[in-house]
């Protein structure tokens, strides 16, 4: 075995300990896995654990089993080099004598970007930069997305037929897909630091948009009701669950029991770009959308979507069921084109994920 | 190798060559393959190549390279007793001496039904019958399901967006699936014995039905058109193409070019349980429905139908574009519940098959 496929077999270490964090760390930071390795044995690892608590590397450096001097990192992302809401990862790399550092990839944040690569660098630490973004790239979509877009990772979730109904037309949905597909939608929930729904699925549905699954631990995601008039019910089952909410919704709308008003100067409907920009500035990393036709159609419509998952439940629901997303095309041209990432089966149903 | 696993082996093989029918065996006939093995060396084979022509053991008979007196015939469905367009195949098989008979199912049509390999075992040949319903029941769906319940196997084929449409509101639909999933759906053509469609997508469509790819032979499906008023186009492109054309309609419609006009008693709508008992009498063993919202709708709402190929395009056409099928559900306890068979990419696309 060559050294680079040892680099290759810690840093894929240090990206499975990044992924602890997948439903604690939703919000501001990446997801990051770090291993400390010294003369072939592991002599400490640690990850971000939760949102605003230690970087992985101070976690790892707290948690080793032997001085560090002169052991090998192995980080999943370039370790900061700016104070934060905790003091750079840099200059703890540095002060506790590490060797050398092998990192995964560079961290797209403005402030890092390559700095802490260069501080490591003029500190004498070597730097090997393995390059594996499809490792990363699926652990932290969230911020890279926030640095280059200046909006969050935007995941579409719907449950269709294969005829593509949400509902029947008077409501009826419940349920369209069996256990194992439910279930998974909580995992994509739970990884969402925020999730986006309307009113008419708030009246329709009642959902509580909670995460209850208890693998994966407390998520608590921000739900968000898109609600340009506030008629959200007041004694809709969201409000009897724990975590933030906030309404989205024209000036001057009445406030409702204990959510947070986001008053929004209204056109024909709410802006959901700004209304993206908003949570990215608030920290969050990946967002779920659970909608119907309309919020649906404007998602994408307006391209403002990375991701969309589909559970296709193999059944005929007819053609006076509701649609996916009321787009309203007239023209070939129109229809919007996107591609296959995944295709699995979950008990009885399908779920196929597309990127734009 | 234990010998039944040789026995299996052989019979696998006789399948295969039943294989080679796929496309030429397709009214009146199963598709069969015989291999005839002596002292461990195989010393002939053959195989149904066509309708009406000579069955496998007739054909295995004929390419013999040694005397076959003695050998074991393995066969891919119990041999024929009765005298059809050709002789009995089991008076072949005793003629020439067969010592041994692996048969992989037995025959369903009411003639033979066991009495093959009662023939068989009273002119004191030996029968070891293997139960291979999985590879058997794929190649023969048709003669199974005219023996059982007098209508030919039928197969919906449906290409639609991921939110289930397919075509615009106007019609609109070239090409809503990449070149793979259309070259896919050559293959379904060219096992079946008829393609029907109705007169709405003849006039939207214009389509040939026919089967244009050369892997798939010189097969030439009957065409049928369901069109109640006669309305097909006389310069319809499915009238430039060689074949058998049959619309059926309602009692009194003119004549159509060189079309056959299959009257009836029309109600409500053309009786489609009527129309498959006529073409099972034909002899037609699968079938395949190209068709619109309103005869799928018809085919599923009545329950009549085997097999759905569902080709799904990554793409969103929309509320506004036209539905898989027009089935007017309102509650949800109408939905029709399917079976995921198989799902497959094919380019682009995805191509699902569900069962009832």
């Amino acid at each position: 075995m060559t050294v680079p496929a040892v680099d290759r077999l810690y840093l894929r270490s240090a990206i499975r300990l990044a992924e602890k964090g997948l439903f604690s760390v939703t919000t501001n930071n990446p997801r990051v896995g770090c291993l400390l390795v010294k003369s072939g044995h592991i002599i400490g690892q640690g990850w971000h654990r939760e949102d605003g608590g230690p970087h992985a590397e101070i976690d790892a450096l707290s948690n080793t089993v032997e001085d560090p001097r002169g052991s090998t990192a192995y980080i999943s992302l370039e370790p900061c080099c700016w104070e934060g809401r905790t003091p750079p990862c840099t200059t703890a790399l540095i002060k506790a004598g590490i060797a050398r550092t092998v990192i995964a990839a560079r961290d797209p944040h403005p402030r890092v970007a390559g700095g802490g690569v260069r501080a490591l660098l003029d500190a004498g630490i070597e730097v090997t930069e393995e390059n594996l973004p499809e490792e990363t790239d699926a652990l932290n979509p969230g911020p890279l997305m926030r640095g280059e877009n200046n909006r969050p990772f935007v995941r579409l979730k719907t449950a269709i037929s294969i005829d593509g109904r949400t509902a029947m037309a008077d409501g009826q949905s419940r349920w369209i897909t069996g256990e194992e597909a439910r279930a998974d939608a909580q995992y994509w929930r739970a990884r969402s630091a925020a999730i986006i729904t309307g009113v008419g699925t708030v009246i329709a549905d009642d959902p509580r948009l909670n995460v209850r699954d208890q693998r994966f631990g407390n998520a608590k995601p921000l739900r968000v009701v898109v609600d340009t008039g506030g008629r959200t019910p007041r004694d809709a089952a969201l409000f009897g669950e724990k975590g933030r909410i906030a309404i989205v919704c024209a000036k001057g709308v009445e406030s409702i029991n204990r959510a947070e008003m986001w008053e929004q100067q209204v056109g024909p409907a709410i802006d959901l770009a700004k209304l993206l920009e908003t949570l990215s500035d608030q920290g969050c990393n990946e967002v779920l959308v659970e909608a119907g036709a309309t919020l649906n159609a404007s998602f994408l419509g307006q391209g403002l979507w990375d991701e969309m998952i589909v559970y296709i439940a193999p059944r005929l629901m007819g053609d006076t069921a509701r649609p996916l997303a009321a787009l309203g095309f007239t023209g070939m041209e129109e229809a919007i084109s996107t591609t296959v990432k995944s295709i699995d089966t979950l008990g009885p149903d399908l779920r196929i994920v597309l990127t734009p």
